[in-house]
């Protein structure tokens, strides 16, 4: 794992939590993307050569919706940056945490995006990410 | 501010905890550390060049032992790195911030540290944090 790639922070509304990180960080936030398949719309802000990337359900399904039903706003995900995710999740699978999509997703960012589960690693939703090359 | 400096996990057993880590990230923490004022003891793993820290309570007052009881283990806090920490806090206090400790006090890791409250960060314990020069 190379880096801490983002920190994903679920939020209800994206528009007020951009004002309020803008404020935080002293800069605006330089994109938004809709990742309609996971429910989400983002907002990225970087951080040296870290980002944050703010998380605001679509719909009533999406994960984020039901995170923050359950826990409220908050900290949802940690991303780390993976030279070579198919190779990094084998590794993983022997050392017996659970993945939770086997096959990498387009995630947002245009990144490749696998999930270890939480309940393998204290509570915190890991996210591999590796970027596609164009 | 300059970068994520480290993630803050609160974990119930810092030994086992730091297996887990150690087989997440194939190497091993680089140091432990007891901040008795806190009551915590904390072991720190590099990823490039941000930090992991998993945080143990020492005590059933440590604030690490409430939020485990309260929330589980997982993401605690996430600290940034600043330059200068007090001119940072005069102008996070300006934009309506709530700073918990107005002086910055000695963390782990020889930094002086500020928090600010999770009510006005979307649920998000922030902690920034500086150096000591030797």
């Amino acid at each position: 794992m190379k880096k801490i790639e983002h920190i994903g922070i679920a939020v209800k509304n994206l528009e007020d939590s951009n004002k309020l990180f803008s404020k935080l960080f002293g800069k605006d936030h330089y994109k938004t993307e809709v990742v309609e398949s996971e429910g989400v719309k983002t907002s990225f802000f970087k951080v040296g050569k870290n980002k944050i990337e703010l998380l605001e359900a679509t719909n009533e399904e999406s994960p984020i919706a039901k995170f923050i039903e359950k826990k409220g706003e908050g900290v949802h995900h940690i991303a780390f940056d993976v030279k070579d995710i198919n190779t990094e999740v084998e590794r993983l699978k022997k050392e017996d945490f659970v993945v939770l999509n086997d096959t990498p997703k387009k995630g947002a960012d245009n990144k490749l995006v696998v999930f270890l589960h939480p309940k393998s690693t204290n509570g915190v939703l890991i996210e591999l990410c590796q970027e596609i090359k164009k």
